[in-house]
């Protein structure tokens, strides 16, 4: 598959990812390397990352905890003290080896290490091949609250390998997979009906490729999320309130990003509905389409009112509004829109039904 | 005084500062202004800059604790928690009331909240008005790492207020003008003249608008620190790691940044003479000029020893070996000299001679 290349940095795929990656090694006289990874990466795809490396470099392994309770600042203060301990400097590189947490945090770790050293994300989830490890938001969590604290970053380069993607289980996949519909209602109605036709054995890779160049796309028209790149959080804004919740609740009730964005595009359909002039035939289509791979969730009175108050912590707010991005049609988003916190315990009935 | 215009931020001076705040104010459509102060500058600056904004917008106050010891990551969490609690948002501003603790971890704090809101610097100590708070760097340290973790990020303007100088000490005052010396031997022997005549009465306005003038223009040279930046570092590589070396000897053996680098000129003048061809003439004006205005310190071997140690964690160096500024002759900076151990004793030596 062809790379995807913008003038910041480059996403590259399979066996010409490592290739570039070795040739980019060559060219760049880093001190270091550091490959960050959590326990599950370390044990599944660090061997195999390791064997395509070519290079002299000296090679540190950092290990995180792995899961998005670890996905905070001590974290960042353990890696922190772990790079100096380990004479990191400005001209080493680190390698973020994992998925959206690794990726998220690793950028983050190394955006504000002795101010910034550079980094590169090797994605291991397929969310993190089609959402977090490109478009360089890094961040982490604050108390349970997502992204807080963070930087805009670009990383030197991407390298999607889809073949780490068999060391997940169904869940996993799902919850990138979520993120990979949301490409195509934002942006592509064909997309969103190409993706709805996959069958269960049919290789991603394609897709996963389209996702990117669709995410990409965004991103570089609007790095730092003035307008446009706005779209990418259709589903996100109550998403994000709805994982923040269940995150809170404790560990075994929590939902996967992917799981608690999709309800968030369930709702947000029907915001769409209501307010920006999305068909109710393709609402329908959307709540089905999502119901047919992710199990109902049951949320109790409580639970929705602590999701709605969530809300204003959002940082897509400004001045103390509730902005969302909505769907117009499948395939067409449109930003800024107000909504009245009226039409949210609708929409959260209409999920119900 | 005339402004400082730069392409990305301009530092004004007095009357002229104020306004240009207030016209900033009305022109951005900010939801919220939040102000980081001190115990020390919440008491002696706040009354006075707060009597001057002409503003509807609402104003939080956040109150961290004075000192470097309080410069730690610790203290970001709780004002990034202050932040989400008091409903900042991305259209916030940020202004940090103080010295070079506040402005550099305010910068980092509002860098990273949210993935960055804007910030505004009104520095209030001579070392912050000269050096800190201009130039972008922010950050914290990590344990007795002096800024090991931050961001190069711009402010939005800085304002340069010398009348809030008559609230700080004379060891304070002095910490600032070893800056100002600094400025002169790295750049104008004549402004390295005229500084050592200044009589105790003299006004400072036109000599801080000078070190603005010099600073400002080798940042905007070279704003990411890749070479001409680093004449900026004469004096701090062992500064930083003899200041990082008291700090962690407890608070009440701690250097003022200014007085530890003054240390670390005459140490980097002794080695620009053995190195870079600084004249013994020269050197010894150095030495005769800091110690004028700085008492002498007493190193113990463990002392000298633990700073020598220190060095190769500071964020300066690359490839592992030890890179310095140093001087060819009062004026001229050369930057990339490498400096053998064996030196260090030596320059220690002349220093206590």
């Amino acid at each position: 598959m062809d790379a995807i290349i913008t003038d910041t940095y480059s996403v590259y795929f399979n066996e010409e990812g490592y290739r570039a990656l070795n040739q980019h090694l060559k060219k760049e006289r880093y001190s270091k390397l550091f490959v960050l990874t959590d326990e599950n990466t370390h044990r599944d795809c660090l061997p195999v990352f390791l064997s395509s490396l070519e290079t002299n470099l000296e090679i540190e392994i950092i290990e995180m905890e792995a899961g998005e309770v670890h996905k905070t600042i001590d974290t960042c203060v353990q890696i922190w003290h772990a790079l100096s301990e380990l004479g990191a400097d400005r001209r080493s590189l680190m390698i973020n080896l994992g998925g959206g947490v690794v990726t998220d945090l690793g950028g983050f770790v190394a955006s504000t290490f002795k101010r910034g050293f550079p980094f590169v994300n090797v994605p291991t989830s397929l969310l993190a091949m089609v959402d977090a490890s490109i478009g360089g938001k890094t961040g982490v969590d604050l108390g349970n609250l997502k992204n807080q604290i963070g930087v805009i970053r670009q990383p030197e380069m991407v390298l999607v390998i889809p073949g780490f993607l068999t060391t997940l289980d169904k869940r996993q996949l799902n919850s990138g997979f979520a993120e990979m519909l949301k490409h195509g209602l934002i942006s592509s109605g064909k997309y969103w009906g190409d993706l709805k036709d996959i069958k269960v054995n049919d290789p991603l890779d394609p897709f996963i490729h389209t996702s990117v160049r669709i995410k990409n796309q965004i991103v570089l028209e609007d790095p730092t999320e003035k307008n446009l790149r706005k779209v990418l959080n259709f589903g996100h804004t109550l998403g994000h309130a709805i994982e923040s919740h269940f995150l809170e609740k404790g560990e075994d009730k929590a939902l996967l990003h992917g799981e608690a964005i999709a309800i968030g595009m369930i709702l947000e359909g029907f915001l769409s509905h209501r307010v920006s002039g999305l068909g109710l035939h393709q609402l329908e289509d959307i709540k089905n389409t999502f119901l047919e791979r992710f199990r109902k969730v049951d949320f109790t009175e409580g639970d929705k009112q602590a999701i709605i108050d969530l809300l204003k912590f959002d940082k897509k707010n400004t001045h103390g509004s509730i902005n969302f991005v909505l769907l117009k049609r499948i395939g067409e988003a449109v930003i800024d829109q107000q909504v009245s916190e009226d039409l949210f315990r609708e929409a959260f009935a209409y999920y119900e039904d």
